[in-house]
């Protein structure tokens, strides 16, 4: 990582930053291919619309004008519509876009969205107070079938295939199913016990156990609830079969049920992904109404879900129109840093030049300027040297730069030599290219 | 523009947004082809180094957390190092990127950085309280060759030809010369004399004229210096002539002189564009300290500079390093305002899609699913449709999106209909494809 001295403002190098570009570059690629729009809205929303689902556990940055400050020595109006915050997701920025322009768009709008998002974390915590997240999201306008939860994961699945990171296993869960499977054992509050099993991958069973023991469940209610929650499934037959060796009974489980098992079985994980039902994915702190997910590298589990997100029933409304959603959220920057950590995904590159074109001498630098110009024409990044020096401190600065190819130019043509082998060919900048 | 409520805080539709991703890919592709890396850098920086130069010509926006506005009821400390704003522009940040990591950094640095600035401008001003820069640079460690000057011009010349502008004219000057001109005149505060000759778009030859009387200049040198800043070249030996024609002795011009000279020779201004000297350039509230350039379209001069910079010979400076530097910056939100209002610069384009897989039936949904699936993974952008409604219905959805093609699923193949002219041809989606 860059030096850098504001902590959770992170900065990458050069090459570290060409890992994050190709990492955006293919899921934009991925993206747009499955016909998703891109969209930016505004950093900034007022503090009332920040603050509307009681979102405490995102920190604000509140804006102020300098000029104003001084002029009110130094005191922040805290006003729900004309005091601005930097937004710390893309997903209430898309309530209010979606509402806003909802006679511009044609439903079910198909959306995706990657910027910075920043969020007020006491930096001890350790985690990026600035970030680059990368959402899609459908949202229709009253209802949105079934087929786009299938579908929401489907093309992030193919998004994190991309970025060839090894194994990826995306979970999903359903909200009325996990509902209905801890009303069954009869929790009778729901969202406490939510929160609970989402601390299954951090407490273990025992913890959950015991959290579940403090909401008033007996010891033989808590373990089957923790029996249940411990199911995966592949398909939907797996998951109904698992269920009811669980004891439950599949009737008392729909819809959630019909809903977790229709997604599972229309999704076609590309190679290297997984794709199953996990009944312990809660997503407790979020206001989900259905499916929900999370994604997991094996081996990095306790980096946490690279990619999350689920259904909101009603990601927004205006009047009597209820604009349904359902999305998911790669958090591309701590990603990037885990990539850059681990070795995984795309290999950063130093420079996009192929070619140093040498100079022979100052006066003749047009020349080369010549020479550089055509390869370009060509679609082939090329830089001039800087400076008319020796040859061999030209071809070294080519070296640490990480440019492949030198080219000398000569009266009649030229020649270009690749500085990892020392092959070297006679060439003309009309009909020469770099090996792939 | 799309609707919204925040003055000064821009946001596009999915159609204008793709206006705006075409120019930002059209920059960059250039950008990558001179071998310039991207970099990004934090939003923030202490109020101390965002005021180090003085520059209250830009409003800066605060930040703070909500957290501790509350506990300490709304007071917002101002402190140089501790208290944060957000950029303004993107050459504080590089001056201190590159001091940070120049052990990690290879000069001469040339990088570009496309990214969201913020200024607390005054909202009745009409002008954006945030918006995208592109800015080019090349940085040296203690010096950086005149050339790097021109090739500044060169790639931004070529940035700026890539999207469709119509003309495009960059006129460059260098602040040696002007201030050289204005003390063969007579002008003794330059700086002020700087600002006067800023406004000559502005107010006229008269309005300028009446600003150097003010600085204490007469009648006569006062005209002779607007004959002077009134001259236009394409080439030094025009410009040598043209102020040797003004009166002037161009021994007494140099260095600055042969600097413009010598950038006015180098640049192949490509087509599309014209690259010319103009003496009238004065950027009077910039620090820069050689070369300066404001970029103009023909018919558009009322919008002012679409891409301006110049050259510092101090961007930044490190113990005893000094880092000079010369780059141009490309205000993208304003240009890409200006093309949409003017219908200059590439097309938007409704969605990525090309073809809309129809539905025959729910129950066969996963056909339609993989007939899109051959098809993408062919790179063709498609989409299935969303709910299995009479063709004519799906049809009409997909015209409203602006998807050209719309795709029938039989038993035997499908059949492919371009509902721009009606056209239907069998086809099966293993080795169909769009036309370009």
């Amino acid at each position: 990582m860059a030096r850098t001295a504001i902590s959770g403002f992170p900065e990458w190098l050069p090459q570290e930053r060409s890992v994050e570009l190709q990492v955006v570059d293919r899921l934009r690629r991925v993206f747009e291919t499955h016909g998703f729009v891109n969209v930016e809205t505004r950093s900034v929303e007022p503090l009332g619309a920040l603050e509307a689902k009681g979102e405490t556990s995102k920190e604000i940055y509140l804006l102020s004008r300098l000029q104003s400050q001084r002029e009110s020595s130094g005191s922040v109006e805290l006003s729900p519509t004309r005091t601005l915050g930097l937004h710390f997701d893309l997903t209430v920025p898309l309530a209010r876009y979606v509402v806003e322009n909802s006679g511009s768009l044609i439903f079910p709008f198909r959306r995706y969205q990657m910027q910075k998002v920043w969020r007020g974390e006491r930096p001890q915590e350790g985690r990026f107070r600035e970030f680059t997240q990368a959402d899609i999201d459908i949202v229709g306008q009253g209802e949105l079938a079934w087929h786009h939860d299938a579908e929401a994961a489907q093309v992030m699945l193919e998004a994190l295939a991309s970025l060839n990171l090894g194994e990826v296993v995306m979970q999903v869960n359903n909200r009325r199913l996990l509902q209905a499977v801890l009303e069954a054992h009869g929790v009778s509050d729901i969202p406490a016990a939510l929160r609970a099993l989402d601390k299954f991958d951090k407490v273990g069973a025992e913890g959950v156990a015991k959290e579940l023991a403090e909401l008033g469940l007996g010891e033989e209610e808590s373990a089957a609830v923790l029996r249940a929650a411990a199911i995966t499934a592949v398909s939907g037959a797996e998951l109904r079969t698992k269920l009811e060796a669980a004891g439950l009974d599949p009737e008392q489980l729909e819809p959630g049920l019909s809903e977790l098992s229709q997604v599972l079985d229309a999704v076609e994980a590309p190679e290297g992904t997984r794709f199953e039902a996990a009944l312990r994915i809660a997503r407790g702190l979020d206001y989900y109404t259905g499916t929900v997910y999370e994604t997991v590298l094996p081996g990095h589990e306790s980096f946490g879900s690279i990619c999350s997100g689920g259904r909101y029933d009603q990601l927004a409304i205006s009047g009597k129109r209820t604009f349904p959603g359902v999305g998911l959220s790669i958090g591309v920057t701590r990603l990037v840093a885990l990539m850059l950590s681990s070795g995984l995904g795309p290999q950063g590159i130093p420079t996009p030049t192929k070619v140093l074109v040498l100079v022979n001498d100052e006066d003749s630098r047009a020349a080369s300027e010549e020479v550089a110009r055509t390869l370009r024409g060509r679609g082939i990044p090329t830089e001039v040297s800087p400076s008319a020096q020796k040859y061999g401190r030209q071809i070294r600065y080519a070296d640490r730069k990480g440019i492949p190819y030198v080219w000398f130019v000569q009266e009649q043509g030229g020649a270009v030599k690749d500085i990892r082998t020392g092959d070297q060919v006679d060439a003309s900048p009309q009909d020469w290219s770099p090996l792939a």
